[in-house]
């Protein structure tokens, strides 16, 4: 009801094929952005997009870590649902490193093969993350156009142990990381979100002198570790390295929604901005974000790792200076950019996202619980403002003990907890209005811990009774997989011998 | 150089007796403003009020602490000079409850008794804080006027071993709160902010109708615990009474500015917004606020102890939507304040405040330590982003085992010390720009800590070697000296008799 302050949008709001500007953030957390209480406050491009747009509170990703949070935002389906997890070990968070051997499964329908159909075309700038082996390139699940690379840009490897990873145009690499394409770890420089940018702008216009609409998915990598920026930002942020990556990724995010402006288009174009997991506080301070006032961060299924900033931009159709309390998704993404080029959602299968469109053109308020994975578990549960968690973990005292810190600087007894521990028979609940970061369970024998689990017991009962999991794609790994010899590397000279065979169960710590 | 980005405003600029209007909030985070992120974000009118004025991100006050808080302010000094402070302990945080004997000393000059110079009527609205013996009454510091109470609204006493706490209307009491200003401490109603506001539109209205220059002074209390807000308020915040109260005070903030719109004096009036400590976590999360990243709280001198939220407001003079990174300080308030009035400070005692009107007007940045003082003791520094711990403790293993907690869920290994930790001869030193949150301090043997601890190092030498120590005030304590006869007790029959003088040393456990 806060926000039912403006009158129905008539024929504007009924564009029915708006180009769609998913700009995808890497382990950027809530609290980065100035207008989320950065305290540098460095973001005067996001900040701006939020002031002119919608900003979401109460935004979140499918999963705390990249890749199923990736192949969730495509789907429209959680991580469980579309085969982006582990059975390998109990509640898990696995991702598709180089020696993954699966990765998004033919029978899922990505939001770009869906688009084409009402006459998109599709362009993925940065990081795809939904397996490397030919079967699932990009361009074979909707994608029209690609630069960017498979995984993410650990590295320099040896080339003989471990390739290092490539940068594809389309259907063929270019080069690779380190190699072609530099990222110099002692200074952090990389042009590589200039690269990024130059891409989308001339995708845009391209499409724009083409007339014809466009979904442009913009997954930049320059603040996951190691984290990187341009020469002309480095050194600019008070925050150091990380914020110089923040910078200019503010300024690109800047130049983007300028270009589509002066080009006319930015009344047809609906961008939005998020994440794809909370910070990675284990990075921090020199190469890891903020999740503000939150719990821990990535890896977790405390707000910290996903609760995501979020922005909808959309001049002419979005009044300016809008706030949404809105439970959203990532998934919604997928749901409400269909809704945007007038296509239904499929029918035949689960789609956990929902259309957000009457929430960001006509205010309103929808009903619905967020989920919080890990792996093959459900974590946690958010209804409204309260947060029942079922199982808690942070990560194991082994790996605590090898300084892996999920929640640096951050301990709450019996929350944070270094053991797996079931509260399925009575669950931690969190009242996330007066107790945002997680610190305060309820009383079990209150009665507003009564009503509130009464609620939310029926909302999970329904998901389990009706869940279909997915295969799991993320159990198996094996050295000959990796990127040895993507196609086009013999024209290059960038081919490398693969080792034999030898499929293993990956091994997932967390 | 971020900031310089408006020309000289000329004759707008020196405007030699604008009024002056400081919105002091008690015990109010840093992250409890939509605007710094916290995420209900339910203070659009001072969200609204920063984006027409100046937001300072890095603003503190002078105590973690009420009562040498609000003494800072008034006479622009640091507590140990002006007395507020005690010398029962190390390190103890004192203030004045109603069995404290001491005060503002005579021989302190108050920024209402140097405005009244200057032609200003003054006006006191809310706690004073400063003693409440007769010869500390804000009446007899420059105030012309007053309606508020001494002390802080703890209770219901007893009126035996306790007297509730008097409310004065200028020199006289009115009541008692409980019994005749009630605070209902079940559900939290009470309806004294809009007393306070109704006081301050009054207060403004007479003002503008005698073209008289004025000071009001607005220190509000109630996001102190216990916490209250008025009917119409209740229950209408995400954060429970603690979020009501503040959108109550928000709301009342917006009446203030608009007001003074209304009666077409806004471009002639500095407001000023701030709090007088950070939230108090021990009373979280229903009677507590939030200091969104920064660690700890009231009572500590780590960020969320003393960084406070801070917006200047002065239509026609502040371009809208400036933010600035100037070290501030609620003791710049007294020393902004008086040149605002055209007055300069008293040149015969060293005053910490710096004028903030460059900063205001032109964007400049002026180099300024900041120093974190806990009672007797200087317990850390900043200066730039760098700040170095000289001692740290957060409370005692003993309080702490009485749940007393200032840093709740949060921990962070020889730094949040529950015995007083000194580091007088290595400094803990943190970069607040990469770790607000205090939580990673740097290497002793980097080139950083070296360059960064020489500066520090000769800032603290100079700041010692010229400080003068006030006498403290705040040591002795007596039953007798309690609100039991308040001037105008007599004609309301609410006279109480007092026991006899005992004077104790006052126990300060923190």
């Amino acid at each position: 009801p806060l926000c039912l302050c403006w009158a129905l949008l008539g024929p504007a709001a009924a564009a029915a094929t708006a180009n769609i500007v998913l700009l995808l953030m890497d382990d950027m957390g809530w609290g980065d952005l100035g207008a989320l209480g950065e305290p540098s406050k460095e973001t005067p491009n996001l900040d701006q997009m939020a002031a002119e747009g919608m900003l979401f509170l109460d935004f979140y990703t499918a999963s705390p870590l990249c890749s199923p949070s990736r192949a969730a935002l495509l789907t429209g389906r959680l991580p469980v649902r579309n085969g982006f997890y582990t059975t390998n070990g109990h509640a898990r968070n696995a991702y598709t490193p180089q020696d993954i051997v699966g990765g998004i499964p033919d029978s899922e329908l990505l939001l770009p093969e869906l688009l084409k159909k009402a006459g998109y075309t599709n362009k993925i700038i940065g990081k795809w993350h939904l397996g490397h082996q030919p079967q699932f390139h990009p361009l074979r699940h909707g994608f029209d156009e690609w630069f960017g690379s498979p995984n993410c840009h650990f590295g320099p490897y040896d080339n003989r142990e471990r390739p290092n990873i490539p940068l594809y145009r389309d259907w063929e690499m270019l080069g690779r990381y380190y190699e072609d394409f530099k990222i110099d770890l002692k200074t952090g420089e990389s042009n590589l979100t200039q690269l990024y940018l130059q891409e989308a702008l001339d995708f845009i216009s391209k499409q724009q002198a083409s007339q014809q609409p466009f979904f442009l998915y913009w997954a930049i990598d320059a603040t996951h570790a190691p984290v990187y920026a341009s020469k002309q930002f480095l050194g600019t942020s008070q925050r150091g390295l990380y914020g110089d990556a923040v910078r200019e990724i503010d300024d690109s995010v800047g130049k983007i929604l300028k270009h589509l402006q002066q080009l006319g288009i930015s009344e047809n174009t609906f961008v939005f901005f998020t994440s794809d997991n909370g910070a990675a506080l284990i990075s921090a301070p020199k190469q890891g974000g903020s999740n503000g006032p939150f719990l821990c961060g990535k890896q977790t299924t405390f707000e910290g790792g996903m609760r995501e900033p979020a922005i909808a931009w959309w001049p002419g159709h979005i009044p300016a200076g809008q706030v949404s309390h809105q439970l959203g998704s990532v998934m919604d993404l997928f749901s409400t950019s269909l809704s945007l080029a007038g296509l239904q959602p499929p029918s035949d299968r689960q789609i956990d996202g929902i259309d957000l469109l009457p929430v960001i053109l006509q205010g309103q308020l929808i009903d619905r619980p967020i989920f919080y994975y890990r792996g093959n578990e459900l974590m946690a549960v958010r209804s409204g403002l309260y947060k029942a968690h079922y199982w808690t973990w942070s990560n194991s005292w082994e790996e605590l003990g090898k300084g892996i810190d999920f929640c640096p600087g951050q301990s709450v007894a019996g929350v944070t907890t270094h053991t797996q521990e079931e509260h399925t028979y009575l669950p931690l609940l969190f009242h996330l209005g007066r107790d945002p970061g997680e610190k305060y369970p309820l009383s079990f024998a209150s009665e507003e811990y009564q009503q509130a689990m009464e609620h939310i017991s029926g909302l999970v009962q329904q998901h389990k009774d009706t869940l279909v999991p997915g295969q799991p794609q993320l159990n198996v790994c094996d050295q000959a997989v990796m990127n040895w010899s993507p196609p086009g590397c013999e024209k290059l000279g960038k081919c490398l011998k693969a080792p034999e065979s030898d499929p293993k169960k990956c091994s997932w710590p967390h």
